[in-house]
């Protein structure tokens, strides 16, 4: 197979233990391509010869970013709801059903010119890894069409039949359809199951129906992830502890008892808090307390949560800046929560870092250093870079 | 001269009163322009034959942004000391001597590059007309070549030798080179004079400096501009009143008596309050009380500040999207702010807007409303719409 060298790498993020720092970060570096894996990564000085080259002008390259939450199969435009927030309305989950009625009623050429737009413009920001919920469907046939759109952009496919209990139907028969025939159906489409794990909302799910949800997903052979804590306290960390999920979301809310069972379970592979800061800036509320997580020993990602109601934003850079600005976080933690943190959300060790043997998914700034990612906001620094040999998923 | 037509304009934002709304807003339009100006808008069944034709497909059109606000002539690196907040270091002023050391020491060439790329860029995300402030030479020769170098960007051109008190200099022999030889060498390459007028830090400039420095700048013949209230309470947004400046810049610590000084003063074309979101996101400081300005009927701006230290960000979009999630402004009011009000900030009546005569200058979304620059923060949907027969700047 051709190998390809990537020359003039002003700094390159690794997170190679051999390399320096929790970064492992390399200045003047090269890296080599090889089957779409990294063959080696060293000083520019030291690099092996090989069939093709690219050089990036002393441009920062970090692992290209992965996004452990997003739904984007979708139809309908919910601009009018965010214009109502931004006039003093409260969020409180009821818009999802707008979506769902657009969706429904979508055709999939609509819908899947809808995903693709939207997986292009992430990629052109930098990431590389998305997952991808359901959700918008909420009866079998359209969870079912959702979760085959979204495999034609990912293999992180996530099951969100329990995303709310849809309008009409008995809370108690949405439970019974959505661990049992719609579950059947939908569980060979995915990887992944989700539940919105809260109380305060009139349209999610309880402690026991959530419980319930996940323990039928796990029988069925999905992985499990959790929406909890976003709009108050609730017990969305402690069932993603108790049932070994790989991720909760949003941890707005959260106890000094959620951050203790996040603690206890981090050493071992216990949930990654993954924050979506975006969310909190789209809906004005307020950001997680990251550095609480990340002090207890808690291992966190972030995402965008891209839909159309309460986040509609595909950028991982905007993340990393509000994690910064907003959320206390270091420049470095913001840039591991959104390339290995996030990969640990997804269970997965082949992406999220350039160690020897990962994915060749590759992120290259217009800037020479992985702290202008927050330094300069708003500014589009990110893109993938496209090489030849490498893999897209 | 050439006519030429823009089609398929899903949304104009015109701020034309032959249209509806605040934003004079059309669907379904198009427009001409011609030797540079607007000629025509109106609905696409009635535009007029043209000579040539660009088909912009459904996207959002609006006026180009108006950055009002923008020191783009440095050299150096702070990305440390944004990294020293980052972790919980307050800012104070202090690290602009770094930005003097550096500028001073990088010749014309070198700076020229930083600039040029820097407007490119902002060029690239729809702004259109830039301002941009000296004040990082702080001695009569470098300050000239900061100028002279700002005016092959923009006819925006400020003089702010009174930015800080150079490290090592007395203060009021610098007041006087400042308001004597200094103005006297500059005041022939600015249209504006501008003051970092804030009691709170030490290389700033108090009342009676900055009332010195804004007289002698009236009388050399420049339009005033004051940096006030930014890190506390103040004389700032009272003396840009009191001396008839455009523009008083910050206003995050306004007393009720500025806010009414501004309100009274607005109706005789007071100052503009400029508002500059990601300083305080990037200096995690409070954001300014947009509302209370706006419900007391004072002209709001946004702009960047885009400078090394606190806020390396030329995007006018983030500004909106922020004005918005942080400051509780309207959609509406914060696509205004950062085009029409920006204008009069500059007391310009010929950008800002797309009524018949203004400047071609002409803002394209890759989305279909002038609301998704808040929907969708982070998210480079726009860019500069670059037709024959439009003028750059």
């Amino acid at each position: 197979m051709t190998s390809h060298l990537v020359t003039g790498i002003g700094e390159l993020v690794t997170f190679d233990p051999t390399h320096p720092g929790p970064l492992g970060l390399l200045t003047d570096a090269a890296l080599v391509v090889q089957d779409g894996r990294i063959a080696w990564t060293g000083p520019t000085g030291s690099a092996p010869a090989c069939d093709a080259r690219t050089d990036v002008a002393g441009a920062a390259v970090l692992p290209g970013f992965v996004d452990p939450h997003t739904h984007l199969v979708f139809d309908g435009d919910r601009s009018a709801e965010f214009e109502a927030r931004a006039s003093g309305a409260r969020y409180t989950g009821g818009g999802i059903a707008v979506t769902v009625a657009a969706t429904r009623a979508a055709d999939d050429e609509t819908l899947r010119a809808n995903l693709h737009r939207l997986a292009a413009e992430a990629r052109a920001q930098g990431t590389t890894t998305l997952e991808i919920k359901s959700g918008y469907g909420l009866d079998v046939v359209t969870e079912q069409r959702l979760l085959r759109l979204a495999a034609e952009v990912t293999s992180e496919v996530t099951f969100l039949g329990a995303h709310v209990v849809p309008q009409g139907v008995d809370r108690a028969a949405y439970l019974d359809l959505v661990t049992g025939p719609m579950l059947t159906a939908c569980a060979p489409l995915a990887r992944w199951a989700d539940v919105f794990c809260e109380p305060a909302s009139p349209v999610a799910f309880d402690e026991d129906e959530s419980r319930a949800v996940l323990l039928a997903a796990a029988r069925a052979g999905l992985g499990l992830r959790v929406h909890g804590n976003q709009l108050g306290f609730g017990p969305g960390a402690r069932l993603a502890v108790e049932l070994g999920a790989a991720s909760v979301d949003h941890c707005t809310y959260l106890s000094d008892a959620d951050v203790a069972a996040l603690a206890d379970a981090a050493p071992h592979g216990g949930p990654v808090a993954t924050l979506l800061p975006g969310v909190e800036l789209s809906t004005r509320s307020p950001f997680p307390d990251a550095r609480r997580l990340l002090d207890a020993g808690v291992e966190v990602a972030l995402a965008t949560d891209c839909n159309p109601g309460t986040c509609f934003s595909t950028s991982m850079p905007l993340m990393i800046a509000l994690a910064v600005s907003a959320m206390r976080m270091t420049v470095a933690e913001a840039v591991r929560a959104a390339t290995l943190g996030a990969a640990h959300a997804l269970r997965r060790d082949d992406v999220g870092h350039l160690r020897i043997g990962a994915r060749a998914d590759l992120c290259v700034l217009d800037a020479p250093s992985h702290r202008h990612l927050a330094y300069r906001p708003g500014v589009p620094l990110a893109r993938t870079l496209e090489i030849a040999g490498g893999v897209g998923e």
